[in-house]
């Protein structure tokens, strides 16, 4: 993309509303602008990251054998009025009469919906295991909506809905879903840990969090340091072995890790003194194991094979996808502006031509640009008519890993600047050398 | 994908509420699933689809030079009452409440929100010209929602705008719609014809529609059948050059073309007889011009240049991407059930097992299965303990174009069955041959 076609609007004023860091660097960026209280369009720079955060997912999800599909964003009430949540949610639920005066809602999340899905189409255990999954916009009506898009009105949520003939079926969709987001996280550069939680208004036994630390998150969270230690890396994992996928668990919900919510310090008091760590996190995910929950109120039953009508042991589990961008930022960034981890990157490389106009660097970008494309790469080229400080300024704030500076000077020696932008390091090199290096990088992840 | 894990619900027995095959097939080939009147989830195989045609539509706009982002379904009232089409659209318009009372609603478009976004932006000629699409859900409160997909509440549109400093410049943007929009539906295997068109509420001056031919369209249409010979074909076009663009608009638009709604009998009749038809139509998209209408109440103005302030010439764009899926159906199917275009199919190939547990019936299977992959193609392989007629009852229903069939009796012979959905052609041939075929039948389409 060549930025005198593209459309970003970076702000060169602090907004004065933003109280927290993501929340500034995406309007200062012009990934987002606001509609109106807690709901923001997506400008094409944030899209660009919201896509790729969504591709991630959906390709994590489907490694898990989890299936894609799509509900509405619009439920009829009745479904809510059969489980009994239409009192319990609250003012939270956005409610809506159409012109025929039926009761709708924005949904807020989609256990009823799935459950009557499912119930409408399975009769027999022979159909189980069976996830279902989609990602679409929610609403919750917030009291205060703030922090931008992590605690929006309207926000991109994957939501994940397990259906196993026992518990211990359910339990390792509960596994694989853990092992799935571990998976999702890393390839995003973030460090999320599962934490212990409680289930809140959806109810059930087993729950756990992922939180993102971050001096800005919301909750208090408590450690032992050794859990920031594990990696899943490229190991390959049989979504289908119970027992691997329950050895994952295992490894990374041993050490202690839970919120201020289920926190328990007798239990901290034994992790040794300087591993115990206190810190704030950010939520991105939750998967829950609520049983027969939903399946009994609504009547979801399967026939089990020995000639018994039986519920179906039901999961949901969560990635705050919108959220996710400001998560990510508030991990990733330094006082001149947001730094994209390389696997989320809106752009792979920047080129930034010191001389606009000037035959020489003209040509030298044109051809560094056709050799990142060249690569799979996408290249973020600024080939306006700016100063070299207005150039480097936008390129810092909205944080592409790497950056090619061409100038004429340098062309007379043969040789570009390479410049990482987490480390500021910046190296000379031959053009060609530039661009190997930077295809090097993303090897494997573009 | 394995049958015996994906979540495929086909329905026995017709669907009564179905009144159009697309609608009815959509249900029975287990796509979609009713959640209310006129709102829909799209359920694996469904999805599947409308996620291509969302990517085919994403991968030509972009072509075109337009930049995606996404705007929120949920829209501030205040921005209609700007424009004054808060009272002119009428109950198709989904009001909702929040809980601090403030007035929104489920945008059913977006001219005002984009063209707020762009007033707040942009003020200078110099970041002209400029077009910026979404693809996203919209809500339309029909009073008799009907047709399945084809005429939803809640329904899945591109729609895109431009913004041009002068009225030469959006003429071009329309013209380079135009093409962008032939070359779409031509990769989704549709003959769509533009038609000169009404403009309705959204106004403006220059409008076509875009219509598939069917016989349930709800259009009547009124055409030179010399218009359907026209392809785009694989013509490298240059959406930068204005007469390029330009002579493709008049080599479309020339025939004579129209709906119902602006047919001119006088002219229609100066067609000879043979080449004058009257068919029915499905819209898929529609074009506009309207100048300033927008940019002049809502006032978005920017300097020319010149000195003076000028408010910017814009146009709207929209295809209709969930509806196209049913078009796509009411033009591509038989009696047996859906047979999808090449470019739109949610699997490319069939693999059918006549007899599921034989070691080398399985044993072949597999490796169809392996091979096909091989060539980044993604076969449906039915694994599942059915008898040969259910299983080639499924696959006619849900229409992928390519089947290979494979049994012990031609094994032993060294071949498989090769049989293409359109015609229902078999041929005999080793596996290697079968999947070579399907291979080339794809490549430069998957």
């Amino acid at each position: 993309m060549r930025l005198s076609r593209y459309f970003l609007p970076v702000l060169k004023e602090t907004p004065r509303e933003a109280q927290i860091v993501s929340h500034r660097y995406m309007l200062q960026a012009g990934m987002i602008k606001q509609a109106t209280a807690g709901i923001y369009s997506w400008l094409p720079l944030g899209f660009k990251v919201l896509r790729k955060l969504e591709n991630i997912v959906h390709e994590e999800q489907q490694r898990a054998g989890h299936l894609p599909m799509l509900m509405p964003t619009l439920q009829p009430g009745e479904l809510w009025e059969e489980s009994g949540r239409d009192n319990s949610y609250g003012p939270e639920m956005l409610r809506v009469v159409d012109r025929h005066g039926r009761k709708m809602l924005y949904g807020p999340t989609n256990e009823e919906m799935i459950t009557d899905i499912f119930r409408s189409h399975v009769t027999s255990y022979k159909e189980l295991p069976l996830t279902l999954y989609h990602i679409q916009w929610k609403f919750r009506d917030e009291v205060r909506p703030r922090f931008g898009v992590m605690r929006g009105r309207e926000f991109f949520m994957k939501d994940g809905y397990n259906f196993d003939l026992t518990k211990e079926d359910a339990l390792h969709a509960y596994n694989r879903h853990l092992v799935s987001y571990l998976r999702t996280y890393e390839r995003m550069g973030l460090k999320a840990i599962p934490m212990r939680a409680d289930s809140g208004p959806i109810g059930g036994e087993d729950t756990h969090e992922f939180l993102v630390l971050a001096e800005t998150g919301e909750s208090e969270v408590f450690y032992d340091s050794i859990v920031t230690d594990l990696h899943l890396g490229d190991r390959e994992v049989d979504y289908d072995n119970v027992e691997e996928c329950q050895a994952i668990f295992d490894e990374w919900t041993a050490p202690y890790a839970r919120t201020d919510e289920t926190h328990d310090a007798a239990i901290f008091d034994a992790v040794p003194e300087d591993r115990r760590k206190v810190a704030r996190g950010i939520e991105v995910g939750q998967i829950f194991y609520f049983g027969t929950k939903y399946s009994e109120t609504m009547g979801a039953h399967v026939d089990d094979g020995k000639g018994n009508k039986v519920p179906v042991h039901m999961g949901s589990h969560g990635i705050g996808v919108s959220r996710l961008l400001g998560a990510i930022i508030e991990a990733n960034h330094d006082d001149k502006g947001i730094i994209w981890p390389e696997g989320v990157t809106p752009y792979h490389c920047g080129i930034v031509n010191l001389k606009q106009g000037d035959a020489e660097a003209d040509a030298a970008c044109e051809s560094l640009y056709t050799a990142l494309t060249g690569f799979d790469l996408e290249p973020l080229y600024d080939d306006r008519q700016e100063r070299a400080g207005a150039k480097f300024g936008t390129m810092d704030m909205i944080g592409l890993p790497w950056r090619i500076t061409v100038g004429p000077r340098g062309l007379k020696n043969g040789v570009v600047e390479l410049t990482r932008r987490r480390t500021g390091e910046s190296i000379e090199l031959p053009p060609e050398e530039a661009v190997a290096r930077v295809a090097a990088v993303y090897e494997g992840i573009a």
